[in-house]
């Protein structure tokens, strides 16, 4: 089974909390804020905050408008990136700026943020005020490398923990503040939310590639088309013979690429070895993480957070 | 000499207090942040902030983060907005998403959103992420009012406060709360805060039909190219003549008016009288903000905000 099939009674509560919060008016802009929350998402995000509370002695329900409140701001990440890098589907759904239009969009974004810090536990406002913070940089990074050819795997690596790792890493530390962790506990949970995160992102990358594309609710390869630097295309770049490599920049460089250039790109990134690549760094990430619980008391919430850990580099959506 | 002036001192603390804060990487996205809050806002509602604070007791120092935190999230919404509203300039000078791209942009508002949460005084999180929740309910309410020719002067009177009105609100009573105000005085200065925020708010509106192009820094009667409702076009709309409304509609419903077109509804809201009855009604609510001052003890700064009363609607820009 899933691991995370296992939480159905947390995302239930989490859920719960998350209709509370966005029930107002004016209708269309409630509307707009709520297609995404309520569009399936796992929930990995609250759900490592209400574990992380019970892995340091916390109860959940401590924990689940924090974990409301993470959940909105990821939501709120997403439907600004949408528009910002102009994908039109997500979830498998069209995005909000596709159905709400702009001005709709950034509002319902901005919406989704503010509720978050209304809903958030006070102890927990520095720690999800930096990561947003750090998520912003992350995003202009990820959009500034766009434009670059000669972006390296440390750029990468910083990229990604801004944008996608700190969030998780944030879920993590505040369950275990607001469970009442030890200086210790803290620090071990916020070191597994972060490598677990940086995985997460890879593995999101290679899923983007290689996925089926209606698991993946959005078109396969859209990472090329929009010249993402991956650490897939970074790697292979790098390593792939000069003719092969001049080929593939080609491709990258070019917006709106055709089906058979995406097809040939993905062979390059196999042929070049840096799927492989970077399932083995995932791998790493996902090491450290499982290596970090270590710190805490053997309870079934760090059981549960080994084996998200695992799940996270075997998942296929 | 105008009250504002006096000032000097408490904005050039919240002013190194935002440059402080707004020092970070990725350059491009930091510059783009910077560029209106350096822009030479009156701040009026990080003075009021620490104005309240002193009203209840309190000292400058404790109020001067809440305060930039505070111009930080109104700077933002300012963004947001110019791009919602398509506005090119602001302040005199080009909008940051003209200046920056709508990305850069859209980032920019995030990202000193959440800098704003890093800086503000704990115990002010939940009235500061509250009133930014009712300011998206105002600007959507805003928007809405464009395709309308049915707005009464209670939905615009709704519209203003939560899209104006909560964030001086929210600035008053913070500084009520950080200043250690009882339960009494926290009230009044939210009252204070809230009718100032109104009155400020028909003022903005009167200014931007009658006062000198370049003191406004954008266009006079830009809100009647847009279609804005204020509540001297709503008030127009009411009392004219069938002839004289059936001209009026005709050009707030036009989008893009020659500036002859602009002219005659300048003309159109002077005739019907709802330059007057707007003027008066901004006469009220400061009246309201005075009389609340009453519950303080007499002290310098309370002495001030009833000055900074008087100012809002006998200021020319």
């Amino acid at each position: 089974m899933d691991v995370m099939q296992k939480f159905d009674e947390e995302r239930r509560l989490v859920s719960l909390e998350i209709q509370k919060t966005l029930i107002g008016k004016p209708e269309r802009l409630y509307v707009a804020a709520r297609h995404l929350c309520l569009a399936g998402g796992k929930m990995v995000r609250p759900v490592l905050c209400i574990l992380s509370c019970r892995a340091v002695g916390g109860r959940t329900e401590q924990a689940v408008n924090t974990g409301a409140a993470i959940e909105l701001m990821h939501t709120f990440t997403l439907i600004h990136d949408d528009i910002m890098d102009n994908d039109d589907m997500r979830r498998g759904k069209p995005s909000v700026h596709k159905l709400y239009g702009l001005p709709t969009a950034i509002l319902a974004g901005d919406l989704l943020y503010s509720k978050a810090f209304e809903l958030c536990d006070p102890k927990t406002v520095h720690i999800l005020s930096k990561a947003t913070s750090e998520i912003c940089e992350g995003q202009d990074l990820d959009m500034s490398f766009e434009e670059r050819t000669d972006v390296s795997e440390a750029d990468y690596m910083e990229m990604i923990a801004k944008k996608t790792a700190v969030l998780l890493k944030a879920a993590t530390e505040s369950g275990a503040v607001i469970g009442g962790a030890s200086e210790k506990q803290a620090k071990a949970l916020a070191f597994y939310g972060l490598n677990l995160g940086l995985a997460f992102q890879m593995q999101d990358d290679i899923l983007g590639l290689t996925a089926d594309e209606e698991k993946l609710g959005k078109p396969v390869g859209s990472d090329i088309v929009e010249g993402k630097k991956s650490l897939i295309a970074i790697r292979s770049i790098e390593t792939l013979p000069a003719a092969e490599k001049k080929e593939l920049l080609k491709i990258l460089r070019k917006k709106g690429n055709s089906e058979s250039e995406i097809k040939r790109a993905v062979n390059l990134f196999h042929e070049s070895g840096a799927i492989e690549y970077c399932k083995k760094k995932a791998g790493e990430y996902v090491k450290n993480a499982k290596d970090s619980l270590e710190a805490l008391p053997k309870t079934e919430a760090r059981d549960d957070m080994y084996r998200i850990a695992d799940y996270v580099i075997k998942r296929e959506l």
